[in-house]
């Protein structure tokens, strides 16, 4: 057995502990990567699960498998139940791990804003369990629906309604636009599937509030041409089992759905909640945990906090948005500043290089930007389908996606369409 | 509409039913198939499925998608909940359907032979879902047993205990031999995976009884190579969260396992009891129904049994084995007879031409027998991977799945290996 330098923990195998891990386990120290699941989830492409045209091994990868050989990284698959910062200790289920320096990466979790009975009728997008359980959920719509006599549950039956106009709203309205138009066209024999309703509801002024201006209409074009209805200035004002209730200039109307996505809003996941109490400090509005620009807490210089679950202000004070080009940055960051250190070397804060936005529409379309480059169409396409095949994980997995992907592009074919069971 | 000249009903999409309607939409005859689920499973590469090398999607095949230009055929998806054979009514969930003709297919189910309580302590293999739920069973074992302390629990976490000797259970325990001793050999720090008892239990004197002697040596052999315990002439006498319980020579002894696999026996899927009840007929042993040698009943020579529902006497007064082969020939025969007398032509007895039987052992093993002729090693497991290519329904899972298979052959990997929800 090696006698290693130092013992860091990370908490979650996403794109920012993952990447931490990746960078620390080409060095000495001693790395334990906990996480719930088995899994890195690679959740840019979720939606293409829920909608059939991936299946979730493509785009989940076995933690084992990666650090496989690398001795110095053990994978612990566990829940977090407490952590005692002043002792550096951590409760894993019925376990105890002393660390030296704490990588926090837990991201976030879906955020109902306090209306979690909301929660029973819609599904959210940020587990493989959100995908499978929405993948049933959408044929079975179109299973029922088939054999339904009742015009008014029929169409109930065949309204999709996606609250939430960000990426993953655009991306899975434009999922099931091609789905119900072009995939199932010629599969149903009482029903048109391409007769579907898909209505996306934003609160905001315009889809992609992100993106430049031009983008946002160039998208909602693109989702409009595919048969999507777009609602800006609507707020949801209640979700039950059988409609939503949408807030217009202060009228009240109801999308009668059998379902309805979530993908309005994050919060940090709830250990933020255990640091809060523990070393007593002030959370973020979103729950996320306050951090210094080296992505350590001010109390506890050994504990990092990067991704999703942190709030980081840049050198402009704008806090840093959920995406994975940050977690990944950070990742890669606080695992060269945790070595730097060891080693004696001096450190920089972190800087956030900003490589651009990416949203796909359907088939052949999306919109991306950096800087003030903007693409849209085919090529923002094309570069979309690239940045993704780079990024995932193992070439057994690149090479299997991309076979899926050309098969689908070419015959709108989803083959991935099991209704098994899921988490519901 | 076209006004089509009878009216066939299938019920069951497996591979009687589904060879059935195929032939069916290439004629003039309207047919309507009905399934519990929404597509066709193939179910000899479940165990694929349960080891973790294969995904859900690789061995479905959506039954929308494969009838999706044949106008005549109509696809409903529910539970047939009863039959009424005097007026030639089919109930499906809330919907009536009238036939000319019926071709049923339901298949089998796992048998426990009484002890149902036994279905909550093991995992048959029959289903997706009983796929997944092993799949995530055996992968969460090790995760405990990386994790546990005691020396007695972390052995019954590594102990898999398999119990029936046919081609399933012997696939099963090559399966997961092989994914102990290669696949996650290097992934633990705590626990040495090939360490893991795999245990084989065979109630008659040999493995693969159905098979010449000598092959099932072969296959012993092979099996005891990958670290496989066979225990044959052992009866199971209980079952438990903890262990099973075997007799042997009236002697009582108990192997402690977490992970106890059901494959010793299957009998007719419940359909063939409502059949019992409706037409008065008696069920043979395993609730198969006996049919004529043209697969109709006597009573109702309008309605056909195919597949591992029926009890088929051949020529030599054999009932017929409940394999793929089998059912794919009846069901291309009946829909041919149904089609000739249709059309005034005459008919012949159902004749089951035996193409020979194959199973796999590990990963480049197998045993495989036609007439006089025997395989085994490599020629046996060439021949199995490019018969179950074959008979893969579709191109792209085709392609898929091969390239799975020779990553899976050169890396000994198996990238399916999420834990996730499925159906406990």
């Amino acid at each position: 057995m090696m006698n290693y330098k130092k013992h860091v923990v990370i908490i979650g195998g996403g794109f920012g502990g993952l990447n931490a891990a990746i960078k620390l386990s080409k060095s000495d120290v001693q790395v334990t990567l906990i996480d719930k699941r088995n899994f890195h989830l690679f959740q840019p492409l979720l939606y293409q699960v829920a909608s059939g045209a991936l299946s979730p091994a493509d785009i989940s990868f076995p933690l084992r498998a990666i650090f496989k050989n690398k001795e110095n990284v053990n994978i612990i698959n566990g829940s977090v139940k407490d952590i005692d910062f002043s002792n550096k200790n951590i409760s894993v289920d019925y376990y105890n791990i002393n660390y030296d320096y704490l990588i926090i990466a837990t991201g976030t979790e879906s955020n109902y804003y306090g209306n979690n009975n909301w929660e029973n009728f819609s599904t959210g997008l940020k587990t493989i369990e959100n995908a499978t359980t929405l993948r049933n959920k959408i044929l079975t719509a179109f299973e029922k629906a088939e054999l339904e006599t009742d015009v008014d549950k029929k169409r109930k039956l065949l309204t999709f309604a996606i609250i939430g106009g960000g990426p993953a709203g655009v991306e899975m309205a434009g999922a099931i636009a091609e789905l119900s138009k072009h995939t199932l066209s010629c599969d149903f024999r009482n029903i048109d599937p391409s007769q579907s309703q898909i209505i996306l509801i934003e609160g905001g002024s315009r889809i992609l509030p992100m993106y430049p201006e031009s983008l946002s209409s160039k998208a909602e074009n693109n989702l409009k041409e595919l048969g999507v209805k777009i609602l800006t200035n609507h707020f949801v004002n209640n979700i039950t089992e059988d409609f939503v209730e949408l807030k217009f200039n202060n009228n009240l109307s109801e999308i009668a759905s059998k379902t309805i996505i979530w993908a309005a809003g994050v919060k940090a996941e709830s250990l933020s909640k255990i640091i809060e109490k523990k070393i007593n400090l002030k959370l973020d509005n979103a729950s996320r945990v306050i951090v210094n620009q080296n992505c350590s807490l001010s109390s506890n210089p050994e504990v990092f906090i990067i991704g999703d679950l942190a709030n980081f202000k840049d050198d402009k004070n704008t806090i840093l948005p959920g995406v994975a080009p940050v977690a990944i940055q950070q990742g890669k960051y606080v695992s060269k500043y945790i070595l730097n250190e060891i080693n004696g070397k001096t450190n920089k804060s972190f800087k956030y290089l900003d490589k651009g936005s990416l949203s796909v529409i359907g088939r052949k379309s999306a919109v991306a930007f950096r800087g003030n480059l903007k693409f849209f169409g085919l090529s923002a396409w094309l570069v979309w389908l690239f940045v993704h095949l780079l990024y995932l994980i193992g070439f057994e997995n690149r090479v299997l996606v991309a076979i899926q992907w050309a098969f689908n592009y070419f015959t709108y074919n989803r083959s991935a369409r099991l209704i098994a069971n899921s988490s519901k």
